[in-house]
């Protein structure tokens, strides 16, 4: 692994060297490494591309690492993750996908993953995005969640887009059973004429389960960003989404949540913001001595944290 | 006119005579009366069904009456009604639409609305929806309202709908110049297996413009709502909705409000809750004295003045 591997490793799992506890790292297309444990097993999928992660009953405190990175241009990668979460296990899956594409083509990484919580399992699910270049060719990712959570499930999934996509499509199914409880962190920033759509699509359908969808973005220069939720409460159930974005310069943003009640006690509410960051903010830190892009980069740092 | 016809008269215009001041009443299909003032003229369209409602620059505290009633089953009834608000002019116009339908047909009435503000002016829209019926044949309205307003005009649309209409698609939009303001307070409330749709689409074009548009709605037995929204930030403006709705049996209830910014001085909020009543605030009424169902009635009555 080279030194630009290493530093995508680094960006997208925080990786100085091979993590602890299982992992599978993808570079190019290819298994780059990969390592099980007594309880965690990883095994290369025969009839496409991808890998089925299999976390035994009951597992705790252990971690599953799954970068990707990508370091050819011109390269399409799609792979399909499927996750078996075991009953009343409770670990961290971290993934993440760095790109660094220095050509004329563009560099693209499609995941398709699944979850399948079992019951009362707990999972912590952390994936990262960034992306590098020369910007001749387009760094692409278009992930693809989709979580099925039995009864008593709990999963709890933090994403980040800091820096480096040009395009990307985030798509998020869920269903969610008696008792389950899904939390979702959205943080996106944009730049340049990137463009991205966030889209969430969660069924809630068991008494007592809960979704909380909160989205963080910032839109900079001329990109593009949407944000697109529906929540589907189908019994005694509770949703929340909240949407809020800081645009600046000539960004653009589309906040488009929706709610359906199918039920009397479903109880669901979303809110959302589209702002420039506040004028006295920017003048209060300045008088302290920053200027005005130093202030602008410690608000909005601030607010994606 | 008979007694049924005078009693839709009074639900959806509160009149017990003929108003004072301007007004048109149209009763199935036909002109049942009008009246015009120094400043307001009334003007049958020749191209369509319908009227002009020309108002003078600077007519301060008058208004117009144009109430709609329907009392034959079978009829569908369509009109075209363009209102002209001259600079500076401040009124109200009171608009509203009865349906009373004793026969095996549906009775519908489609009223297309377009308002031409000019600079200036002011106008409070009041239109008041009702029907009622034996249950064979439907009530249908649906309302279609554009607003134009030119630089500084400002407009308040009131529009009740609490009984009685089966089947509505209800569509405002709306473009905005500099310095304009459109509030919309929107109330609706659902029984039986009634369906109702409202659809806003306000573009927010012109320098410091606003649009607040608060929808409250309940929805009970088995009736279906959908609330959608479109606002968008074309410049320095800022933009409102909310949309909450109090759910009831086993009603279903979908709110979509989309933000758009287009401009870095855009701020856009929306909020959206839905729910049943909180079982505590029943509790209360209750032990007060009041049934289960005096006391929802008496919240429903509260959440919708």
């Amino acid at each position: 692994m080279d030194a630009i591997e290493k530093n995508l490793l680094k960006e997208v799992a925080e990786l100085d060297s091979l993590p602890v506890g299982a992992y599978n790292i993808r570079a190019n297309g290819q298994l780059a490494g990969r390592n099980t444990t007594a309880n965690i097993d990883i095994v290369t999928k025969t009839d496409k591309p991808g890998i089925d992660i299999y976390i035994r009953p009951f597992t705790k405190n252990e971690s599953v690492h799954i970068p990707v990175i990508l370091s050819q241009t011109g390269l399409k990668d799609l792979v399909y993750n499927d996750f078996h979460i075991g009953e009343g296990a409770d670990v961290t899956i971290i993934a993440g996908c760095g790109i660094h594409n220095c050509g004329g083509g563009n560099a693209e990484h499609d995941g398709i993953h699944t979850f399948w919580l079992a019951k009362n399992a707990k999972l912590r699910y952390v994936e990262k995005h960034y992306g590098e270049g020369d910007g001749r060719g387009k760094q692409i990712m278009n992930p693809t969640t989709i979580v099925h959570l039995a009864e008593g499930a709990e999963m709890e999934m933090e994403t980040t887009q800091i820096a480096g996509v040009d395009d990307t499509i985030r798509k998020t199914g869920g269903d969610l059973a008696e008792g389950a409880s899904l939390v979702v962190k959205e943080k996106i920033m944009t730049t340049g004429d990137q463009h991205a759509v966030t889209d969430f699509n969660v069924d809630l359908n068991g008494e007592g389960c809960s979704a909380n969808i909160v989205s963080r973005s910032v839109a900079k220069d001329e990109s593009k960003q949407e944000f697109i939720s529906h929540i589907n409460g189908n019994c005694a159930c509770a949703g929340h989404s909240e949407c809020d974005a800081i645009i600046m310069d000539h960004a653009s943003v589309i906040a488009s949540p929706a709610l359906t009640a199918n039920s009397v006690d479903a109880s669901l509410i979303h809110e959302a913001a589209i702002g420039k960051i506040a004028g006295e903010q920017l003048i209060k830190l300045m008088t302290l001595g920053l200027t005005e892009k130093e202030a602008e980069d410690q608000i909005v740092n601030g607010f994606l944290k």
